[in-house]
């Protein structure tokens, strides 16, 4: 694969190439075979997803080039297929692209030579978290075979519910999701369960944001949904010893989950960010090898001024 | 020349060795002799002249910051020259500045001492965008004497051609113009042919962007404009088998040309936005050397944090 | 200290030790121990501070994150703390924050491992503001013992005014205010002076800048404010011939200094800024050492891809 786009382009022995990549980024022995500069373009609100980015560009020893699409040629109604030929025309080594429209890549692909990694699709999906996602549990366990992990929330309008669901799937867990009926997403063959069933017997708890901004009735969404299906500190006390919580965050404290429980021992939110940047940075140097496995990670790494 | 101002600033052969070191940049043989950084101040939206600076800046070896009019003191008041003065005393090596008031640098050169490049002065002038025009024709023929270039477009509200136009007539070319009458500019003693003569005679067709932010009739420019005095694909067949296409982008597809020519075989538009990249470096390196010529180029740099 | 929050919380050997680092700086002798990123959090509007922080993070050697907060998850409305314990979870060296609430700090120190820099605090504090005035004085005058200092202008909405004045006094200096009656602050314990008494006592005249974005009565503030309180022409005339004028910027030229004194031999107005620069080098370089003073500071810095 030369893009990350959908995780059903990814075979399994990717996702395990790309967890031993991110172990390698967390060692810092992961950098970039040569320098250049990778253009992150946002076209929808992110700090995590972009900073985690760039950030992970960095740490390849890559720099970056911001594009912001409040001040730029978007305005004066060029297409996306213009602007990422523009970023190549610049020279740019590949673009990570967040973008409100599903699968807006259809129309680059084609065209583009350059990689690119999808940062978010509207409400099609967004790999790099999913593949965070799932590098957290494959570092806790070790293993996806047998592993109970219940998605818990707003699995109708999530772009990783879907995917994340197939993966696990596929990787050998046993899927389930619990949620409100009105969220639950019928062209999905995952069994649901009450929240209260759900947390005492999973392993992870892998809790969706509320997308409150994607939703009318905010007001109808918080009141009572914590104690109705959301992780209450009671609920919370009769999970596995073992069993840990993932959510993507921005955290909606009291509404998905207790406020007290975000830092709780079992709790994975933070370190979720922690491992975004090294599932990002073998991300891009995977498809800066131009996705083949054949050439060896090079250790070093030369400044853009110089190549 | 310690800046870059205006085109009629440059003698032939400044131009001539910014084409040289723009050769060199190409070659990744051009670095900034001391490290440092320079400050982008885009008062107006763009995307790619910004972004192209930012790369060409580190591609030099040299550092950037980031300048943004939004969330600055500029909406305290703060006049233009206390924002670049203040820059200066921040240590900045050069600052690069995109302003809508026509001729913004007569405030700024007598008490500013760093070099300050032009990125487009309201309906005045855009150096850097005639700099990379200019090379990109001149790396297509070798030369200016004798080819005919023909200026296609909104003639009166662009703030390259009537630069463009007298520096390519110093420079030994035939220049032309084709246009709507209302956008014909009197004070510019070119001769006027239709489009469909243009096509016919030219080695260069550069044709304008509509600049419809600027225009109170939007609809009324569209409207037929393209089978009027746009470029179809009809009149392509007709250019001669050697000549080529520029545009500065970003491109009104179906406007001033048809949608499928803007990547034909004789369109130069995305190789314009990589050579600006390279007369971008050029023109950086050249400021900070003091603009003089004595001095060779070194073709080392090191890193701000080492200076 | 490990975070720099408040100017109370420094003792007076921290400020001298901060004022031999920024002499280092000023030498190009001040790098980080280490590579890493500082993440900066502005969510109000500034040119220079975070110019300033952006620009001695990158002669450390330090990389910079830039976090934007119209287009971030503080939209989303995440909290303060869940945002700062992101930017540490993605592995930020440090962060400097301005936020327009007061003791922002409070809520974060707690559950924050990295060092906080307090960029302004709403009408708080701005401490390496502060230190940089001090600095600046410093430099002058080699010592604060016995000398004049004058504050001037609108001491009660100054997020500086208040910790200068305790600072100058606890370093040894003689402080007097001036300003418009409406603006005294009566829980500061300083005597006031007429402005024409002010200007002929004083060895330094350190003027506030009016928030005019913080007042209604912009208008009123203006007519007459020049003549009645602020630095004329003649008034400047009558100063010692060894005083200097300060002022944080940016200037509302005319209103609180005539326009043509900005640059006049005895304001030191962009060379606060260049100072600020080294000062905070000096801050970032001290919290980023764990604010010790037992380790030597090194002199090489790594790249953060090669750490």
């Amino acid at each position: 694969m030369k893009h990350i786009l959908r995780m059903s382009d990814l075979h399994d022995e990717d996702i395990y190439q790309l967890f031993a990549r991110a172990d390698q980024a967390k060692e810092n022995q992961l950098h970039a075979k040569q320098s250049g500069f990778v253009a992150n373009l946002f076209f929808e609100p992110s700090t995590r997803t972009k900073m985690s980015f760039e950030v992970a560009e960095k740490k390849l020893g890559l720099e970056t080039v911001d594009f912001s699409s409040e001040s730029s040629s978007v305005q004066k109604g060029e297409s996306l297929y213009d602007t990422v030929r523009t970023i190549e025309a610049l020279g740019a080594s590949a673009v990570v692209i967040r973008h409100e429209q599903e699968n807006f890549y259809d129309e680059l692909i084609p065209g583009v030579s350059i990689p690119v990694i999808n940062g978010g699709d509207g409400k099609g999906e967004h790999p790099t978290q999913s593949l965070l996602d799932l590098y957290t549990i494959f570092q806790e366990f070790g293993r996806f075979e047998g592993l109970r992990v219940v998605i818990a929330g707003d699995i109708k309008h999530s772009r990783v519910a879907r995917s994340n669901a197939y993966m696990l799937d596929r990787l050998g867990a046993f899927v389930t999701f619990t949620g409100p009926e009105s969220w639950q997403d019928e062209s999905l063959a995952f069994p649901y369960l009450p929240i209260d069933e759900a947390v005492e017997q999973c392993d992870v708890l892998m809790m969706l944001r509320i997308q409150e901004e994607r939703h009318q009735d905010r007001v109808n969404n918080q009141q009572g949904y914590l104690q109705q299906f959301g992780l209450t500190v009671e609920r919370e006390k009769r999970m596995k010893h073992s069993s840990i919580i993932l959510h993507p965050a921005p955290v909606n404290r009291g509404v998905e989950i207790a406020s007290e429980l975000v830092e709780c021992s079992r709790s994975r939110i933070f370190q979720q960010m922690t491992n975004g940047v090294y599932i990002r940075m073998a991300a891009l140097e995977h498809v800066l090898r131009g996705g083949t496995e054949n050439e060896k990670t090079t250790e070093t790494s030369t400044h853009l001024s110089r190549s």
